[in-house]
């Protein structure tokens, strides 16, 4: 029987912290705030919106949507970020991507203030997680990794870490703040060669291959720590992660769940980071 | 008896084609060109500034160099790179580091243009080695690692490579660049547990410690392809690198000796960089 590594308790202590900071920022006259922009009214899109909305309510972070119609275009959408980077009254920046058709994804995102890209989609944030220097913000859901590691007490320093999928959005960054803890870190696409075996070498196992069951008994090696960044709709319909949950909460020493896990956490992480812009705009000023 | 990688065979094959094409772009009145800034006169920057007029000089390459005193100040260390930025002839900027006690290194990478970063040391640059969407360029030590394997054919895809060693300037940059050739990389540090048993594990060890004679046997599996970026004196004043050579060569299928390895082509992938800048900006116009 593995530990359940849960998000709501991660999220808890992560909502107190932030709504303290909240409301120091607010008794100084700073109210953090973000700007939500968004092209259409895609499923994916307004439910992830929702849930932001939600946590920010809870914690006294303000949010300000952008909303364009869905046959907008790519200069009105670079219109709306000089907008959000003008306005000095806003912290933090959530593009929903993908863009739709006809935008260039490069354009748009380097069209964003970097101290604004509270989801690290800019150059600047990503050389900052590369670097290490605390320039920019981690992507939210590699940060999420990183929250439940530390909120359990998972060691970290010196252990081997295997990061199974390579995407900018997780793998990659995640590789990069696991280093950062002094993990030995391999990261796997694809074309790794004897996978399973590999990822029994590990003590700390990050799957984000967005394949959903695509790991089994046989990748699990007894008392192994796994993380389960996958999101899936199962045959019947029911939310399932990149791990056979089944075959692999017996052997694991401990695991998230999906749903519950990682995903419960990335809006903390993202509340968090705008939270970080206002105090870092108000240390400025 | 290992095959010996040596780096000369790759010098030469690159200064065949920086030599084509720099003469493709003198016809079309192009001189590709590489600003040399310096401050002071330290011996390694020197020798290496040396290295890099003869190389340049060799394949059309132009060199302007910018020499502050010893005792140059930031502001007029900034104003010399806001010059070669300007300068529409300068295509390309290697700027020697350490910077001097009292400069702020962060401060003056940002002001260099990342387009002319072709020592990759620029966030832009950073940022690109990290995504590989081929924005900037990345360190030159790094990629001379790359120009090698790729020399000797020695396969990556699918294929176990471990880096020794995570500096923004080798370890790290190589690690991205080997996982874009489909290569499942770990990076390894000084906490690393049981480093020897994991280097053991690799079909291409890298190493970039930055430790003299670090790496010996013990780390070593028959017929393993070893690339030592090391680069130290020994007590008899002679080049060794970070791997114990005589005890690692008997052992290894392929190995980069030191002198004569990856130090030889650092200066050739610096080239090939003003190159490509001067390309890049050519066809901007």
């Amino acid at each position: 029987m593995a530990q359940l590594l849960k998000g709501a308790p991660v999220v808890a202590a992560m909502n107190e912290k932030n709504a303290a900071r909240c409301a120091a920022l607010a008794a100084r006259g700073i109210t953090p705030t973000l700007a939500v922009v968004r092209v259409g009214q895609r499923e994916d899109d307004l439910a992830y919106e929702k849930g932001v909305l939600a946590r920010c309510g809870k914690v006294g972070v303000a949010v300000r949507p952008f909303v364009l119609p869905a046959e907008a275009t790519q200069a009105q959408l670079l219109e709306a970020l000089a907008g959000v980077n003008a306005d000095r009254t806003i912290h933090g920046c959530l593009l929903f991507r993908p863009l739709p058709a006809g935008m260039d994804d490069r354009t748009i995102r380097a069209a964003l203030a970097p101290e604004k890209d509270v989801d690290g989609i800019t150059d600047g944030s990503l050389a900052g997680v590369f670097t290490g220097t605390g320039e920019g913000f981690a992507p939210c859901t590699a940060q999420a990794c990183m929250e439940i590691l530390d909120y359990y007490g998972i060691p970290l320093e010196g252990k081997r870490v295997v990061v199974v999928g390579r995407s900018l959005v997780v793998g990659k960054p995640a590789a990069m703040l696991l280093d950062r803890k002094n993990a030995t870190v391999t990261l796997c696409n694809s074309r790794t060669q004897n996978l399973p075996a590999l990822c029994r070498e590990a003590d700390v196992l990050v799957v984000a291959m967005g394949k959903r069951g695509f790991i089994g008994a046989d990748c699990i090696r007894p008392g192994q720590v796994v993380v389960d960044v996958g999101i899936h709709v199962n045959e019947e319909g029911k939310l399932c992660g990149d791990v056979r949950f089944a075959e692999a909460e017996p052997l694991a020493g401990a695991i998230t769940p999906v749903p519950g896990g990682v995903g419960t956490v990335t809006t903390s992480v993202l509340v968090e980071h705008v939270v970080d812009a206002a105090q870092r705009a108000s240390e400025k000023e």
